[in-house]
């Protein structure tokens, strides 16, 4: 499909925030609300690097939005819309590209982040996508990495773990676990959920906060090294499903494992009735999984004391 | 060299605007300025078929920014600040980043457009690159393709075809060419100038523009499709450069071959004395091309009337 056939036939159906202009003129125009912040970030997804050459197109549509839109709930941000970079590759027919522009439209409402422009270039060699996320805050209410204050808990959203075994499914392992089990972990890998709400929630409340996309381990190194405290994260405090206990997965596997897409973040003791209610209100779990103190670096603790992890998680 | 060593080494230092937050987040935070619409636009650029794999570095970074700068001129806006995508392959060593993000940072620099977020992944075949500009515009500024009136004249910038003869030197072509013609044409394809003070002269004052990016001809097709008027091209009066004439281009070809990023516009008769002075003030060449009329569609006029080219554009 040319690319002008395909963005009139496909995409522009999509794009009908009046922002996107029918997908007609070069750019979108967008009139921001009146008094906040915007929250801009990019992610590139590859075949072969994030995702693999078979995973249905709508669940690569779900995974490109989501892994942005955690990028803004990292922030405390909620979406304004997205612009999608398209480098399309020879395998990609127009099955693929209905399916793909189905999963796409899907998240796009499910997350309010309407569609607003982008490009689609073809001939690349493996399919190559980037998406550009915008989202608003409120001045003030911004989440960032730096922040962290020694004697903060240290909280997670969620379990740990789990699309990281997804992934292993995916390649084959774990063969003798229940099909149902193999079918959550898969999603859990091709369709993490972006904590919005949560994010949004947690300005104000959180010291700081970050998404986890490389592994809790690395990541909590990386919040550590940010806000210049030391962390202590204790591995028997790891949320973790009940997949990942019927696999009888490690913990420390589980929390190097990357692509949870789930909020880490620090919050003083006195807020842990209220990081209860919002957890509650949102219906998602939050774990105290650790603190900070002063000092640097990230001390992972075991069930005799600290441990020293071969890999904390993916490094790029 | 890993991605968190180019962010810190050769990314983070050229990022010194606030929005970027030193690149030590997940996203950028950026306060829109007050009363003003957002210009959105992304586009991607690939080796092998938006540049050829031995372009120089610093070229490849230009032409990246000034692509996607040329969609907020044709829009009327000016540039915010700007995301990245890097998709690497093997091929880009440190030799490479480096000159790569010199050419990116004297691009953020010569056109106000500040680094502020993006992505850097690896492994890919070829180098793919994605870059989102945000751009400001008065309300009621914005410049669209939809807008031409019947009676209205074309107009475009700069001399058209000089990129695509660069092109064409690049794979060979024009060896017969003075040295300095040759490297002129070479610098029009690889090194593309965004038309930014005259998309912001213009709004208020065009009634409707694009850039010029896959051929004079066929863009000028569009800008009829979208404003739903005829629009006539008269060869004659096409725009161009002292080297095309030396080489004995073909104003056909010239009109047809893409990657010009000049203005293509339409405004009315009476403001012709208007757009002289703002090409003086500006220091521009504009170029009245044709004029639109009641009907659809595309007229090329040769020396002895209509014609019908055997190709316009670029088609993708």
């Amino acid at each position: 499909m040319k690319e002008r056939a395909l963005i009139a036939r496909l995409l522009a159906p999509i794009a009908t925030h009046p922002a996107a202009r029918g997908l007609l003129d070069d750019a979108a125009v967008l009139t921001p609300p009146l008094g906040r912040d915007l929250v801009l970030t990019h992610d590139m997804l590859a075949e072969g690097v994030h995702f693999l050459p078979g995973d249905p197109p709508g669940d690569i549509a779900h995974k490109l939005l989501a892994v942005n839109l955690s990028d803004l709930a990292a922030m405390g941000a909620r979406p304004l819309g997205v612009l999608m970079g398209l480098g399309l590759s020879p395998r990609q027919d127009e099955a693929w590209l209905a399916a793909f522009t189905r999963g796409l439209a899907e998240g796009c409402q499910r997350w309010s982040a309407p569609l607003l422009g982008g490009d689609t270039i073809a001939g690349l060699d493996r399919l190559t996508l980037g998406l550009t996320a915008i989202g608003q805050v409120a001045p003030g209410k911004t989440l960032a990495r730096v922040g962290v204050r020694p004697g903060d808990d240290l909280w997670v959203s969620g379990n740990i773990g789990d699309a990281g075994l997804g992934l292993a499914v995916a390649l084959g392992e774990h063969a003798d676990a229940a099909p149902e089990q193999r079918a959550a972990l898969l999603a859990r890998y091709r369709r993490p959920q972006p904590r919005l709400a949560l994010g949004a929630a947690l300005g104000g409340l959180a010291s700081a906060c970050m998404d986890v996309s490389d592994g809790l381990l690395i990541d909590a190194e990386r919040l550590a090294d940010a806000s210049r405290v030391r962390i202590t994260v204790d591995l028997a405090r790891v949320p973790r499903s009940r997949c990942a206990d019927a696999i009888g997965a490690d913990t420390l596997r589980l929390a190097s494992a990357g692509d949870d897409y789930e909020l880490l973040f620090a919050a003083a003791p006195s807020d842990a009735a209220a990081l209860a209610s919002t957890a509650r209100r949102i219906g998602i779990r939050l774990t105290r999984i650790g603190e900070a103190s002063a000092g640097e670096g990230l001390v992972v603790l075991g069930p005799h004391g600290p441990v020293t992890p071969e890999r904390l998680g993916w490094e790029h």
